[in-house]
C-alpha cells in the first residue's frame, strides 16, 4: 500500500479547499492513502491546530506524512517547510504550528520565536524548488499548489534535500507551560476543550508527583477533590488523566466546558494538602 | 483489497479522536479500508447511535466490519464486544448501540435490557485478550486502545475467539416500537430528524396495510392524507416511506422538522378512514 | 489503483446518506477510491452545489468521476444523466448542478434553460438502464438505489452508452455574469462566502483589464482601491484574484463576509478611474 498522509486545516467544510488538495496529491501519487485529522480548526488558529496535531501523530505508522494547512497571511514573508523527525514528515508553513512536534528535537533555548533545531536527531529544509510544486501557483492557495505536491512527491520518496535548502530553526509558538509557585501550587490553563465539553489543561502526567492522593484541583472557582481513573468514577466534576496524557476536568453525563462557561486559556490550579 | 472497516462515533468533527483510531488501526492493517459513517451522533446519545448504524450497515459489502465508539462512562462496567453475524462484524461497548442488529438474532424475549442470541445465527464475545490491545491502555479512550487495534486484527483474520469469551447475551435499548391501539390507531412516534428536516418515524412499511388508502397521519395536531411516493406528488406536508423503509413526514422544498417544531420522540399517529 | 470516484451531496454529516452510497459503491467496485468533496451544501441549493463543484473537478486526476447528488425532487420529472467531457465523468441529475462544467461544451445558446451540448466535445446519456441500478429503488433515495450503483459500474469500465439513451442538451442554471454597463462600470454580485469569510464573486481574472490600476471595488457601500497579490498586502478590506480565478474580496485576519453583513447575491462594482 502506498504512504499515508494526514490532513490538517482550517478550511472547514463547505468549501472544496480540502478535496482540491486531495485531487492534487491523487494526481502525483495515485497510490497515497489520505487520511483526514481535522478541517474545523478555527481559522487562522495556529496554536489549535498545533496541539490537535500533537495529540494524534504518535498514533500514525512509521513515516506517515502529516500536511498541515493553517496559514495565516499565506504566501508572506513566512516560509513552508519539511521536517523530518526520526518517525515521521511535517510539510507546513513555518509559523509555529509544528511547534509541539519540534521541541523533542530541539537544541537549547529558542530565540525570537525560532528554535535552533538538533540536526542529530531531525532535519529540516525551506520549500524552494519550484519542480514539484504546481505549474501556476495562486496567491492565496500554497496548500493546493505548493503543500499538496510537495506531500505527493515526497511520498513518493523523493529525497528531502530536492526540495531545497537545509534550515537549522523553525519557528515556535511560546507554548504556555504550568508554572511551579512558591506556595507548591501548580499553575497552568486550559488548551483545549473537546467535543463533549472536556477541558484539557497543560499540565500532564509527569507535572503531578506519583501519587495523586491530597491534590485539590482549581478552575472557575470550583474546587475538586482528587484525580479519578475514569469518567464514570465521580457524580460530578471530576479530574483525570485523558487519552494523551494532559490532565483533563469533566462532567460525568455532562459537558464540563459549558457547566463551568470555561474558555481556552481558563486558569487551572493544582494544590497539595500537607499531609 | 483489504477489508472494509466503517466507523460511527459521537466524537466530533473538531478533534482528533477519529484520525487516531484510524492511524492506529493502519498501523496494524495498513491494508484497511476506512469508511466513515458519522461522527456528530449527539455525545453519549446511545439510541441515535444504534438507530443512525442500522440504516447503513445492509448497504455495505458482505463481511464489513463495524466499529462503533459511543461510550458513556467509557471504561466503567459495560463490557466491550464483538458481534458477528452471517454478513458482518460488529465491535463496539455492550450498551445497546447495536440494539437494533441483535433483534435479528434473538432468541426469546430480552431480560433486564440483555437480548439472549440465537448463537445458531449470531456469536458474541466479549473482548477481554489484553494482547491484541494497545500495549498502554488509557482508561478514557478505549475507541483508540481496545476496540480500534480489535477492528484492526479482525479485518487480518484472526479468530473470533481469540479476542475473548463467548457471550450468550447483549445489552438492548427498549425499543419504541408502535403502538396497535383499540381504536385501530397505530401509535407510534418520531425517530430521527435528518439533515432535510425529514421525520423518520418508527412506523415500518410492514406495519402498515399493503394498500395505503384511507389513511390519515396525525403529528403534532397537523393531519397528513394518504402517502405519496415521491417528495413532488405533494405541494405541503406529506408522508412516505423513505428509503430505510420507514415512514417519513416530509414537507416539498422545506423543512418539516422545523415548519412542525418537532423533537425526536413526538407522537405520530396513523388512523385508518371507515370503508 | 482503482478509479477515483468523489461525491457532492446536500446530505450533511449527521445521518448516514452518504455511507450508505460508498457501502453500495464499494459492493460493486472494491478497488474504488473514494474522495469526498462537500456534503454540506444547503439542502437542495443547485447553484451552491454547482460553483463549489465547478472549483474543484480541474484539480483532480485524468478520468476522475464525479458523483454529485444535489436532487430537490428525488424521482420526480428530472432525468439522471451522466456527462462525460474529455477529461472527466460527471453524474447528477439532470437539474443545472452541472451548469459551470457544461459551458465548456456548449453548442449555442440555451434555450428554456437546457444547453444543447457540442456533442464533438462531450457525451452525455439519460440513465435508464435499470440492470445497473440496485435491485429495488426507494422512491426518496436515487443517490444510494441509482447514481451510486452507476458510478461504480461506469468505474468498472462499462461502456458509457450501456447505462442509457444519448441526451443533445442539459439542464442549466441562468449563471449570473458580469455585466459592462455604459459607464464602464463592470457590475457583478457575490457567487459563494467561503469558511474564511472570503467573499467570492462571479467576476473572473479574464474579465478584468490585465493591469489592475486605477480599479476600485465596491461591495456593501465600502470602496477598497486597487487589486492586491495576497492577503497580507492590506490592511484591512482587500480584493485579490483567488484559487479558482475568481475576484475574492477578503479581511486581513478577519471575516470580511461578517464585517460586512455580506450575503450570496450581493452586488459587486469594479470602476476604473479616468486614467
Amino acid at each position: 500500500m502506498g504512504a499515508i498522509i494526514t490532513l490538517t486545516t482550517d478550511f472547514g467544510l463547505a468549501d472544496a479547499y480540502v478535496a482540491a488538495m486531495k485531487g492534487v496529491i491523487l494526481g502525483i501519487n495515485p497510490d497515497a492513502r489520505l487520511v483526514d485529522i481535522c478541517h474545523t480548526i478555527e481559522p487562522q488558529n495556529i496554536s489549535q491546530a498545533a496541539f490537535v496535531l500533537s495529540t494524534v501523530c504518535d498514533f500514525f505508522p512509521h513515516r506517515t506524512i502529516h500536511l498541515v494547512v493553517v496559514d495565516p497571511g499565506v504566501s508572506s514573508r513566512r516560509k513552508a517547510v519539511v521536517l523530518r523527525t526520526p518517525t515521521a514528515d511535517f510539510i507546513a508553513p513555518d509559523n509555529g504550528v509544528l511547534s509541539y512536534i519540534i521541541k523533542d528535537y530541539a537544541s537549547g533555548n529558542a530565540i525570537d520565536n525560532r528554535q535552533p533545531l538538533d540536526t542529530g536527531k531531525a532535519e529540516a529544509i525551506e520549500i524552494t524548488s519550484r519542480q514539484y510544486w504546481r505549474p501556476t501557483v495562486s496567491s492565496t492557495f500554497h496548500g493546493r499548489d505548493i503543500f499538496a505536491p510537495v506531500a505527493a512527491h515526497l511520498s513518493l520518496g523523493t529525497p528531502l534535500t530536492e526540495f531545497g535548502e537545509p534550515l537549522d530553526s523553525l519557528a515556535v509558538l511560546t507554548l504556555l507551560k504550568p508554572r511551579q509557585d512558591s506556595d507548591g501550587t501548580l499553575a497552568g490553563c486550559v488548551l483545549h476543550i473537546d467535543n463533549f465539553g472536556n477541558l484539557i489543561t497543560n499540565i500532564k502526567r509527569h507535572d503531578l508527583p506519583p501519587v495523586n492522593t491530597g491534590i485539590t484541583v482549581e478552575v472557575k472557582n470550583e474546587l475538586i477533590n482528587g484525580i479519578v481513573d475514569t469518567y464514570d468514577m465521580s457524580d460530578g466534576l471530576c479530574t483525570l488523566i485523558g487519552g494523551s496524557e494532559y490532565l483533563e476536568i469533566a462532567l460525568k453525563d455532562g459537558n464540563a466546558g459549558a457547566f463551568l462557561n470555561a474558555a481556552v486559556g481558563d486558569g487551572v490550579k493544582i494544590k497539595y494538602s500537607s499531609q
